[in-house]
């Protein structure tokens, strides 16, 4: 009998850096205590009550099957949707729904790649695009940023060394993850201009789009989309917008039809989104204006919050974020993601502790972001007040204990 | 500026069998006709009451992720399910909940090939196999199989004589999908002969485990999974059982650490499936045993129902299926593509029409199938019984007006 073995490809797969502690905080919850999950973006604000009344009221049976691109009343919504925005050139037929923006992700790097393709992405960037490149074969090639450049992006030069006969799309996330940094109209218009010169596909992850909180509005790819329609690829998603990270919500959006084309069938390869989700989903056209801003406000409170409290802990730096509910901080220690476990196996503050994502997951040139952790700031002020003093106390203890 | 393609291997993507005619049927359905689907497996069996229910009683807000790797609820309930099914071996971390049935024979795939590696499956087989065999550049290799037969697996020396260096594992599907058959116990111990001698994966697709019409029970690979541990993987959905094909649902289950292993880190790169979906699931060990044998006694009237009356219509030709809803037939048309895309854009009867799978879709082998359709048997008995009637007249005015 031959030997068993599963593949070298699945057994290399990157564990994701927002989640590979989880087994540690299990171990830990198991012994009642209470951990604050800064680690993840899970949002604590309520999904929209016209979505949740979608499933009260819920009269389709059987649960039959979605159109593997998507469910017509969801298409319509997000269609209404884009147009709200202003861009109102998108057709229903440029849109394709997904399971996660996860999926759009994957299934844009699918479609423009081939095995052994190149696609350029800004470090840190958020480590969800390694797994859907490593089921791929597609090789992320980093573009450095700079924490005292507050993650934006670095000279045009600098961007066009890194791309090679291989590289076939930059793939960059605004507002960002991990970064909290919102790209300019000046940066937005120098990756249009680099995608021309070079004959490369920009795919443009604005999940984040509506929590900005600098004094200028958000530019999306969306705006350039007819400059370059076939090099041109949004991914979105609901889950952080309405509070809908378990309702599998996203989208791909391209005026490019054989990307489309390409993407439809791999849409139709696996079915059907799910049915409920979607209908629940379709329902963003009633969501008042006020949900929106009220999320707004809160996260900025947060924001201000978290950059004050976490500044005041000797040794901490970081750049004020100026979107999303990132950031990425700088610890005074050598291994971040040794403290990060330590916190969990070792450390309690009246039986409390936190749970970061180590900053290393967010990189993938060797030895970058070791001793930086990403924050996300998905709780109340009170509980932002509570992890600050965990972690302000922690640091304290294990540069003594430990170091 | 450089020519901007898409990659190859998105514009060479199978386009699913099931779901290729579906621009036919949209444009046909405009011009009001009624169309009848027996082109695909999405049953018009109400969904249980008790899992309904909890979509009228949702509490959980926000909807927030679930694990990875499913909603400890769900994989509770699914435990339950295999105890009850008297394989008690199984444990929680053999199982891992996935995206659709779909995903879980992806990730199986993905688990035990290199890009390039062979696949074995059984011709005709299952058309959703061939877009996860696409996105992970595995070969599926076809075992041939024949009608007169019943579909039943050939001799062993058949099947030996398709593997190769290259070959990882054996892809199956019982009941099956389109065929309706269902191994007997001694088919299924060839098939794990095979795999120990030749140390290969056993993949078993056993979505359509309930539903079973000959005087044997179903033989399931959870029988001989503790034989070799190491090389079972059972792929499992409640689409079909629950009448659930919209809320994404599916489970991986093995005993080989590694592949769990490998499967969970893909599935948190995934991050999670979708939770209001895994929590109305999570009753399925609340629905009553009578919902299932009526489900069981409805198909197997409507089988004995279409196998008579398409055996009435002349130079129809079939087996009697064993299990699923599915059968695949045999026609006298020289061409059932463009037959069933004629029955879709030219014939009427009554203002109705049929749409059915076309054969070849299931094979991958070049000129197989050319003659054949697969039925979907998911209509009452009056609607299958006009489709019967339609198919019988649509082949008689085929034959005259068109060949």
């Amino acid at each position: 009998m031959s030997k068993i073995n599963i593949s070298p490809r699945i057994s290399t797969l990157p564990l994701s850096a927002v989640r590979k502690l989880v087994p540690y905080a299990n171990e830990t919850k198991k012994k009642g205590v209470l951990i604050y999950h800064l680690n993840i973006g899970d949002p604590d604000i309520k999904t929209p009550e016209a979505m949740l009344k979608v499933l009260k009221q819920w009269q389709i049976n059987p649960i039959g099957y979605a159109p593997g691109i998507g469910e017509p009343i969801f298409l319509d919504a997000l269609l209404t949707y884009y147009h709200r925005l202003g861009q109102i050139f998108v057709k229903k037929e440029d849109l394709i729904a997904t399971i996660g923006g996860s999926e759009a992700v994957a299934m844009a790097l699918f479609a423009v790649t081939s095995q052994g393709d190149e696609v350029l992405v800004f470090e840190p960037f958020y480590s969800g695009y390694l797994p859907p490149a490593h089921l791929f074969g597609v090789k992320l090639v980093a573009v450095p940023t700079r924490i005292q450049d507050g993650f934006h992006l670095p000279p045009k030069k600098t961007i066009e060394s890194k791309i090679t006969t291989k590289t076939k799309a930059i793939l960059f996330c605004t507002p960002g993850n991990p970064t909290g940094t919102v790209y300019t109209r000046q940066e937005m218009k120098m990756l249009v201009a680099l995608a021309k010169k070079r004959g490369l596909f920009l795919i443009s992850d604005e999940v984040y789009r509506e929590f900005i909180f600098v004094n200028r509005s958000h530019v999306s790819l969306l705006e350039f989309m007819t400059q370059i329609p076939d090099q041109a690829i949004l991914v979105d998603s609901l889950s952080k917008r309405y509070s809908l990270c378990g309702a599998r919500l996203g989208v791909l959006l391209s005026l490019n039809k054989a990307v489309i084309k390409g993407v439809s069938i791999m849409a139709q390869g696996r079915l059907s989104g799910g049915l409920i989700d979607q209908h629940l989903a379709a329902k963003l056209i009633d969501v008042p204006h006020s949900y929106i801003s009220a999320i707004q406000k809160e996260y900025r409170k947060r924001r201000d919050f978290l950059y004050e409290g976490l500044l005041s802990i000797p040794g901490v730096t970081m750049t004020k974020p100026e979107g999303a509910f990132y950031c990425m901080v700088s610890l005074p220690v050598k291994n971040a993601e040794q403290f990060c476990i330590w916190l969990l196996t070792h450390f309690r503050d009246n039986n409390e502790t936190v749970m970061l994502a180590p900053g290393a997951g967010f990189y993938i040139t060797p030895g970058q972001g070791k001793n930086e952790v990403r924050i996300a700031y998905v709780l109340k002020i009170s509980q932002l007040k509570r992890c600050i003093q965990i972690i302000a106390q922690a640091l304290s203890a294990y540069n003594t204990q430990v170091m």
